[in-house]
């Protein structure tokens, strides 16, 4: 199964590539140090060591304090439309700005661009990265109330209005064409297709977007939600000259920590001073197999608590968006929004946003395209990608290490299924996997779904 | 069913928009005149009125006549892929250039910038448009022969070498995404994919071409296949300052020739002294229920002769490319390759490369959306796109005429599907739809089906 983990078969690695300026042509395999276009790096590092938004300047749609009052009492009068909790999500993900320069959801010119080209041309002839729909579905009983208004307001499950949807424009959802294209397939079983697009309307608007408070889950973990401009602070109040993303959906393992702390580690020795890890968890929707957000947000913590990774040189946040798994694709959103949020460096591993496929026995997409497709891609070019080298449990050293192929025997690949399925059986895996406080809390979790009865999904998972 | 037919329902044409420069903002309505980013069009214009291949030169890969008999010799020892008539249409087209800069079959890297972003990078950090894959696909058996080789020889269906494939790549050719990513769907039915695809081989082959000889067919129509080269010469030799492109798959009628004579009269409005059409039907691989080339040739040459046309200003030339009817990703292909025949004018209709969809009740595409994914399209920013007006049968004119919507009434609307059932069925069309003479082409090529038996398809046409 696809995740961040560790297995690795093939070691394309930055790590063991010379420390020189990359080529055009070997750029998938030697993308570390500064990037080939250096201009808007150095543009930036003498502005503040951060990389600048897409579109040159943060997208903020959320209506200043003083003219709340106004805009509730406009939104009261407008049609409504009522989200989803992944509308929602999408919502917060646009009103922050991860999606610069988006300012809404999008009109049929923005979603044609994504679908057909994964990107957005703006006005000034440059184009950024958009790779993912995002989109907003209502249903032909919506359309006909929506009637001939040129703005609607966006409702909560409980018809409270949360924002203003403006000059919107409503065009047809060609859900079957969406699907195979953002998903290089259109098996039954995608879980983001599941839940959010077969049951959806077969309409689309778009629109500007005013959002009519900061969006808030008030569920415990909102202090981790730190919006792209909240980033900026931290990370300028920091003093970092060099940031580098990881994204993830999954507890941290030991052989993500040593990637990290090896990147900061290659990154001071290009001569960056100080180099900020972005430790990032994907916060909206997963697939019900997936361990969810209040755990691993606890693990996290865990991680850094016992030491894995410094406090210090970390910032760990929520990334609001939900996941896709769609591959190759997902992973250009993954990185763009990074960028958004002031990160200069990402890192990517095998089969980033990937999934088994939902009814054939193989991975979905192919383990080497996802870093491929991202160093490619258009609109990222000022992004550093960082494709990671094979981590795996060396049972010589009883720790995780680099894999190394001269001996193959002496390394054990640990799969995220794997780890899984030994946390929810209270197995132990080796020593050195994962820090013990961070395993105890994946136990607790698995022991808390058979407390609860909550069984929905453990016989997904093989020993 | 789609075609460049006269069924368009929208009007939404460049001869009704003011003759002005277009905005970035609207290029999608107003996008005739001069191209938004002139440099390009000035260069040519001083050159020789001619726009620029993409990549700035045309691939030329047929090997020098001093040198093939030396090559034919290499070729013999090599291991041997045999070529499909459709893998011979795609190495007809990069031979002469049409996929200008692409020098061979697809390696991964361009596999997959086509699949994920319908364009190449190049070396010099421009991008050109190219949507749909041109690759090679071999089975595990032919994998095993090529074993360690560098090059093979592609050879036709009775073992002849015809072509050497240099410094090769193989890698997986993931079906169900290429399907998915280049026509939205994977329903079953769509005729290219059953024809090239389904039962093709595991692996692709991608790498550069050496062709031994000009590819030529012997079916009488090889006169009327002039390269992207030839076309240049010619096209110089008529003086044209500038070239509008026409790709069709259908038989003329005096719909589409209305609108060819009309863009003409508006570009000698616009100050062109020569406009020359190049009337430019596609030659390879179609559908079942299409109408055959030699027909349609023989009924373009027709509707010439009847002066419908002027050969004066008319260059009628054969487009090698298999059809992949694969909607607004193929358009883009379609106009691209056009840009390397000298076109910097390209006119879209309704739907094009469109067909119903195979399994449902609907067009596979939106109609708009080639249109509008070719206005928005990276690397075609060169070309002109003309989107035209609503032609359709006037019954108080007796003749095709753009379509009134103040007397909608007065207008009959004649599909291509209904075309070739009234002419299957030996009726006639209202006088002035099309030409006697081309008329007749098409009731004798469906009395042929008769008189051979051959009746594969007329039962798909309904009257």
């Amino acid at each position: 199964m696809a995740s961040m983990s560790t297995v690795f078969p093939k070691s394309t690695s930055f790590l063991s590539q010379p420390l020189t300026k990359p080529h055009k042509s070997d750029s998938i395999t030697t993308s570390i140090s500064f990037p080939s276009r250096n201009r808007s790096l150095r543009t930036l590092r003498v502005r503040a060591g951060l990389i600048e938004p897409d579109g040159g300047k943060l997208v903020d749609l959320v209506v200043s304090e003083p003219r709340r009052r106004e805009k509730k009492h406009e939104a009261a009068d407008l049609p409504k439309v009522r989200l989803t909790v992944i509308d929602l999500q999408w919502m917060h993900v646009l009103s922050e700005g991860w999606a610069s320069p988006l300012r809404g959801f999008m009109r049929e010119s923005e979603f044609l661009q994504t679908l057909h080209f994964n990107l957005l041309n703006l006005d000034d002839g440059s184009v950024v990265n958009m790779s993912v729909p995002i989109v907003l579905a209502i249903d032909d009983q919506q359309k006909a109330l929506i009637g001939e208004s040129k703005r609607v307001s966006l409702v909560d499950s409980d018809d409270n209005p949360i924002a203003i949807l403006n000059d919107i424009e409503i065009y047809k959802h060609p859900k079957e064409e969406r699907i195979a294209r953002t998903w290089g397939t259109t098996a039954p079983g995608l879980p983001y297709v599941e839940e959010a697009i077969t049951n959806a309307g077969d309409w689309l608007i778009g629109g500007d977007l005013e959002v009519l408070e900061p969006v808030k889950y008030n569920d415990g973990l909102d202090r981790f939600r730190l919006s792209p401009f909240e980033l900026h602070k931290e990370l300028e109040k920091r003093g970092a000259d060099a940031v580098f993303a990881f994204q993830l959906r999954n507890p941290v393992h030991n052989g993500h920590a040593l990637l990290m702390t090896d990147t900061r580690r290659r990154l001071l020795e290009m001569g960056y001073k100080n180099p900020i890890l972005l430790l990032h968890p994907l916060g909206g929707f997963t697939k019900a197999d997936d361990v969810p957000l209040s755990w691993r947000m606890k693990q996290h913590e865990k991680v850094l608590e016992d030491g894995v990774l410094d406090p210090e040189t970390t910032v760990v946040s929520i990334f609001p968006s939900p996941m896709l798994y769609a591959g190759p694709t997902e992973v250009q959103w993954h990185a763009k929004a990074r960028i958004n949020a002031g990160a200069n460096f990402y890192i990517v591993g095998r089969d980033p946003a990937g999934m088994g496929h939902p009814v054939e026995k193989r991975d979905l997409y192919d383990a080497d395209h996802g870093k491929k497709v991202l160093s490619m891609a258009p609109g990222l070019e000022r992004l550093n990608i960082l494709p990671f080298r094979v981590a795996a449990y060396d049972k010589t050293q009883g720790k995780m290490a680099f894999f190394d192929p001269s001996r193959a025997q002496d390394f054990l690949f640990i799969s995220g299924t794997k780890m899984r399925a030994l946390a929810k059986n209270r197995e132990n895996p080796p020593d050195g996997f994962m820090c013990p406080g961070g395993w105890k809390v994946l136990v607790d979790y698995y022991d808390s779904l058979t407390v609860t009865g909550n069984t929905k999904l453990p016989e997904k998972i093989p020993v």
